[in-house]
C-alpha cells in the first residue's frame, strides 16, 4: 500500500458537518491501490463497562463502506456521509488491499492482527461537535439562481443626458475612458429583455460614486454615480427586479478606495494629522513623490515605486486598513446602508481575498443581522476553502471552475485531464458549498468566453452547457448571449448589443432554452457527477436520471447506452445517440 | 516519483504568515523520493512588459532550497521561510529526483521541458494578503512560562473552618466526594514554596460555586465557591502572585453548567416557559424522567437515554447552548468580570473542542479588550488547528505531545517511531503557535505520569527533561515534583503532600534544577528540533547549541560527538559522554 499517499484532515474539506446530524467524510489514497475501505465510528463517551474497567464503544463498527466517488490521475477519493445522532464523532478508516488490512487513525497506521486492539480511541480522529451556528446557512435561494452579469456603464441608457459616445459607437479599441451613458434605468427598461431570457439574479459591478467608466476607484460609497442616476433609481430598479422575481446584488469595491475618495484626499492634504492616515498603509508623510496633474490626478513613472500600498500597482486605488476602527465602522455602515435602503440581495466582495478575515466576519454579521438570506459572494480567484466555513462568504466567484473549462474549450487539455480537474474541484469544496457557487466562463475581468474558443459558437454553446449542468448558480455576462466578443480588459467591456438585426437570435435562443431547462430539471443542479467517458474531446456524464454528451471536436460521434433517453430538446428516445461536431445532447433515462 | 504524496494545502499549517512580512512554506513529499525541492514566488501583480505583452516576473526565481526539515515513516516535510515585502505571494515547488524536474503548483505536475512555461501565475498558490489582524498574536510571556497546576481542593488548607477530612487521611480509594477543606488561603500561603521552585504560572481547576469537589458543575460563576473563600481571596492571590512573577489563570467551564445552576433548576420547574429552556439542549418537556433525590440530585438508572445534552453522559453537567444570545451574554459577562475583577491573567477553556467556534470568536474579543496580553488555552486533546488560526485560542493543553510521551516512556513506541510522532506534531502546528503550546504529561484527567511510568521516578525525570526541552510552556501538576502518584480520576487527585519527611526532595530538587535550566538556556524553548540518534530507547537530539541525551534503557549507554560538549549540570567538558540506565544529559557546545 502506498502509505505516503493516504491523507486525511479532520475538521476540513475531507471531514465536515453537512447539517445537524451528518458528517461528511472523505479520505485520499493512491489511484488503484485500496481495494475497499470501511469506517469505525462513534459517540467518545459511548462505553461498555466489563468488570470494573470501560472500553470504547463506536456506534459504528466497520460495516459501512465508503465509495470510491472520485479520481485524478494520481489518487483516489473515498467518501462517506455518516450519521452522527449525539453530534460527537471519533472514527477511523479500516484500508484493505489484495493481502491486509490496516487501521488509519490520527496516529498513522496499524496493521490489523488478531492482537491489535481496534478500538482505542486515541487513535482515532475526533470531530468533537457538530455546533448547529457554525454550520453553512447560505440562502437557499441562490441554488435555483441564473445569473447575469451587468457592467453598468455599457449594459443599457435610459433618458440618460450629459456628453456620452453613440452607443456602441466604439467596439475595437474601446477603452476604460470612453464613456456611453449607460445607468440605472437603462437596466430596468431591459428587465423584460431578461426576464423574458430566463435570468433570475442580477449582479451589478460598481455603481457608487468613482472617478473611472468601471467605477472602481470608489468617491462616495453612499451615493449612486450620477451617471448611473440617483438612490431612488437604484430602489425602483431592486423592486422591479423584485417584481419579477429577480434579485440583484452590488459590487462592495472595500480592499480599496478610489484616490478621489475624501478620506484619502484628505490625508494628501494633512498627511498625519488626517484622521483617516491610519485608514490606509502609508510609509511616510512623502508618500506623494510623484507630480499631481492639473485635474488633481496622479502622475506615477514606470517603475516608480509607491509609498503607499494600493490594489495592484494602481495609485488610484489606495488600499484600504480595514483594521482601523473608523474605517471598520464606515464600510460596515455602507454594506448595511444598502440593504436597509433599496433592498438589495447580496454583496459581491471585490478583491476578498486581499482584506482580512476578521473584517469578513464582521462584515458576514452586519449583513445577515440587516437581511437573513443576504448573499455573500467574494472574488477569490483560488482555493477559497479558508473563506468557505461559515463564518465569512456563501461563495465564491468559481474562477477555479472555469480555469479547466477554458482549457479544455481551447484543447489545451483533453477530457481525462478535464474530469480529473474538475474532480479535484469537486472535493476541494464541502457538498454544502458548492452548490452557492457563482459560476462563471467569463466577467469584466477576462476575456470573453466567445474570443476564448475562437469566436465559435458551438463551442460557446458546449461550455454553457457544461456551466448550466454542474452545481453551483451559472452567471451569464452580460451579452454572452447574443454573441457579444472581445478581448480582456477593457475589450471584454464593449456596449451590449441591442439592434436585434446584430443579435446571434439563434445564440439567444440556445441561452434560452438551457435556462429552462435547467429550472426544470433539478439533475442538472445536483453535486455529485459521474463520467461515462472522457477521452480525447468527448465527454459524456451523468447528474442523477440525466446524461450528457458534449463532443468538442470536428467529428461526428456516438454513443450507445444499456438504457433507453429521451433527448431533452429533441425528445427522440434512443439508446444509441450521434452528436454532430461541437454538438452536444443532454438526455434524460426514460422512467 | 510518488506524486500521489506530493501536498501541499495554502492557508494551512502548510501555508502561513509567520509575522508581518514572512510566510512559513511546507511541502511533503514521499519519503527520500525527491532529491531536492525549490521555490518560485513573487507578487502577483509584479509583470515585465515585453512589446504589448505582459509576463508575470516572480521576484524568487528558483535560487531558493527548500530544507527537507522533518521525516516520518513515510513522508518528508520541506520547509522554507520566504519574505513577502509586498505581502502579496504566489508561489509554486519545482521538485527534482534523480531524472527529472516537475513543476508542482494549485493545479497539479508539469514536467519541466524547454518549452514548459514556468512562469503562468494561474498555476501558482496564492497567499494572497498578510492581514496584520489576521496574524497570531499570543501574549509573549507565555513562552517563558513554566506552569503548574492546581486542583484547589486538593492542594493546601489554610484556617479553613467546616466538616472536612484531615490532610491526606484518605490516598487509595480517594474518591470525588471527598473533602479536604483545600483553599485559596492555602494556595496562597504555599507561593513561597511554588516560588522557590521556580514556576512562573499557575493554573486552577474551577474554583466558582458548583456542587462537587472538582467544581466542574457551576452553580454560580460569579462566586467564589464558599470552601475556597471569596472574591477578595482570589484578589489577594492574585495580586501576591504578580508580586512574585507568577501569572495565574482560570478554569472556564462554558461547555456545560452544574445540575443545581440556577438557569438549569428554573428550566426543571418551569419547564418551556422559563426564559433559560433555549440555554439548553433538551428535547421535550419530560426531559426528567428519572427520579430525583430528596436533596435534589439526579438517580439516573444505567443505560437510560437522557433527553437533555450533558457533557458526556453526566446528568450533573447540563449542556449549554452557547448560541443562545442571553447565555452568550452572561458567560462573556463571567470572562470579563474576573479578569477586570481580580486581574486574571487567562482562561483554560474546558470542553473547548465541544463548544462553537463562533462563541470562542466572541470570547476571544471580550478577553483581549479586556486584557491585552491575556493567555486563553483550550482542553483539546486532539488536533486543534481549526481553533489556533489567531481568531480563537493562543494554545491548547497539548495532549498531542503527550501521547507520544507516554508511550515511548512506556516502551509502547521505540525511539524512531517517537520521533516521526514529534516530527509529525511540529508539522501540524504553525511555528508561531507551538511555543505557546500548554504541555503536560498529567492532568486531573489522567494517571499521574509517575504511575503510568511504574513509579519510576528516573522514567519520571526523563519525560520532564524532554518536555522541558521542547518547545511550548512546560507544566508539572501539582505533587508530580515530590513523588505524588496516583491513577486516573479520582486517584490522581489525591492531597498534596506537605510533610517534607514524606515528599521526595531529589525529585524536588531535580525540578528546581531543569526548571532553573530552562529559564537559563532559551535553546530549550526553541520550536526545531535536530535528533541525532532515535534507535531503540536511547534518544539523542540537538536544540540549537544544546544536546540532550535520554537513555530510556535498563543499559549503560555512551555517545560520541565530533565537538566539545559541556554537561549542564556536572558541567564536565567532553566529546564522549556515558549515561546510566534511565539516565539523561543535558549538554551545551563549547563555544
Amino acid at each position: 500500500m502506498n502509505f505516503a499517499a493516504v491523507k486525511h484532515i479532520t475538521k476540513s474539506a475531507m471531514a465536515y458537518a453537512y447539517d445537524e446530524n451528518k458528517l461528511h467524510l472523505y479520505l485520499q489514497t493512491a489511484r488503484n491501490d485500496v481495494k475497499k475501505v470501511k469506517v469505525i465510528a462513534g459517540d467518545p463517551f459511548d462505553y461498555d463497562k466489563i468488570g470494573n474497567e470501560y472500553f470504547w464503544k463506536p456506534r459504528i463498527r466497520g460495516f459501512l463502506e465508503m465509495k470510491k466517488l472520485y479520481s485524478n490521475r494520481y489518487l483516489d477519493y473515498w467518501f462517506i456521509e455518516i450519521e452522527s445522532p449525539s453530534k460527537r464523532t471519533k472514527y477511523a478508516f479500516i484500508l484493505e488491499d489484495e493481502e491486509k488490512k490496516y487501521f488509519y487513525g490520527c496516529r498513522n497506521f496499524q496493521e490489523i492482527t488478531p492482537v491489535f486492539n481496534l478500538f482505542n480511541p486515541l487513535d482515532y480522529f475526533n470531530y468533537p461537535e457538530i455546533a448547529k451556528e457554525d454550520l453553512i446557512d447560505s440562502p437557499a435561494w441562490v441554488k435555483n439562481t441564473v445569473w447575469y452579469q451587468i457592467f453598468p456603464e455599457r449594459f443599457a441608457r435610459e433618458g440618460a443626458e450629459g456628453n456620452y459616445l453613440p452607443w456602441n459607437s466604439v467596439q475595437e479599441g474601446i477603452t476604460n475612458h470612453h464613456l456611453f451613458g449607460g445607468n440605472l434605468a437603462g437596466i430596468k427598461a431591459k428587465l423584460p429583455y431578461l426576464a423574458d431570457l430566463g435570468i433570475t439574479g442580477i449582479y451589478l459591478t460598481p455603481i457608487f460614486e468613482a472617478y473611472s467608466a468601471h467605477k472602481y476607484d470608489t468617491i462616495d460609497y453612499f451615493k449612486i454615480d450620477p451617471q448611473f442616476g440617483t438612490e431612488d433609481d437604484l430602489r425602483e430598479l431592486v423592486k422591479a427586479c423584485h417584481s419579477m422575481g429577480i434579485r440583484i446584488i452590488l459590487d462592495a469595491v472595500f480592499n480599496h478606495c478610489g484616490w478621489f475618495h475624501p478620506f484619502f484626499q484628505d490625508v494628501i492634504k494633512n498627511k498625519k494629522a488626517s484622521p483617516y492616515w491610519d485608514c490606509f498603509y502609508i510609509e511616510d508623510e512623502n508618500f506623494i513623490d510623484f507630480p499631481v496633474s492639473e485635474k488633481g490626478l496622479p502622475m506615477v513613472p514606470e517603475n516608480h515605486r509607491l509609498k503607499f500600498r494600493t490594489f495592484a500597482k494602481t495609485p488610484m486605488m489606495p488600499k484600504l486598513n480595514t483594521a482601523n476602527p473608523l474605517l471598520e465602522d464606515y464600510l460596515l455602515k455602507v454594506a448595511k446602508y444598502w440593504i436597509e435602503k433599496c433592498d438589495i440581495d447580496g454583496w459581491r466582495l471585490d478583491v476578498s481575498n486581499e482584506v482580512s478575515h476578521s473584517f469578513w466576519r464582521k462584515f458576514r454579521k452586519v449583513v445577515r443581522d440587516a437581511k437573513k438570506d443576504c448573499y455573500i459572494v467574494g472574488e477569490n480567484w483560488d482555493d477559497a476553502n479558508p473563506w468557505l466555513k461559515g463564518d465569512q462568504f456563501d461563495a465564491v466567484m468559481n474562477y477555479e471552475l472555469a480555469y479547466p473549462l477554458w482549457r479544455f474549450f481551447t484543447k489545451e487539455i483533453d477530457g481525462e485531464e478535464f474530469s480529473y480537474q474538475i474532480n479535484d474541484l469537486l472535493v476541494k469544496y464541502q457538498k454544502n458549498v458548492s452548490p452557492f457557487m457563482y459560476n462563471l466562463l467569463d466577467s469584466h475581468d477576462t476575456m470573453r468566453m466567445l474570443r476564448r474558443v475562437g469566436d465559435n459558437k458551438d463551442i460557446l454553446k458546449l461550455a454553457f452547457v457544461f456551466l448550466f449542468t454542474f452545481t453551483g448558480s451559472p452567471a451569464i455576462y452580460y451579452g454572452d448571449e447574443i454573441g457579444l466578443s472581445g478581448g480582456g480588459d477593457p475589450d471584454c467591456r464593449r456596449c451590449m448589443i441591442w439592434d436585434e438585426r446584430e443579435q446571434d437570435l439563434d445564440l439567444y435562443n440556445f441561452f434560452k432554452n438551457i435556462i429552462r431547462l435547467r429550472k426544470e430539471n433539478p439533475d442538472f443542479a445536483s453535486v455529485d457527477i459521474t463520467w461515462l467517458h472522457t477521452e480525447d474531446n468527448f465527454l459524456v456524464y451523468r447528474k442523477e436520471k440525466t446524461i450528457v454528451i458534449v463532443n468538442n471536436s470536428d467529428k461526428v460521434s456516438d454513443y450507445s447506452f444499456n438504457e433507453t433517453l429521451e433527448d431533452s430538446e429533441t425528445k427522440e428516445t434512443a439508446k444509441k445517440f450521434t452528436v454532430k461536431p461541437y454538438g452536444y445532447r443532454i438526455l434524460k433515462v426514460v422512467n
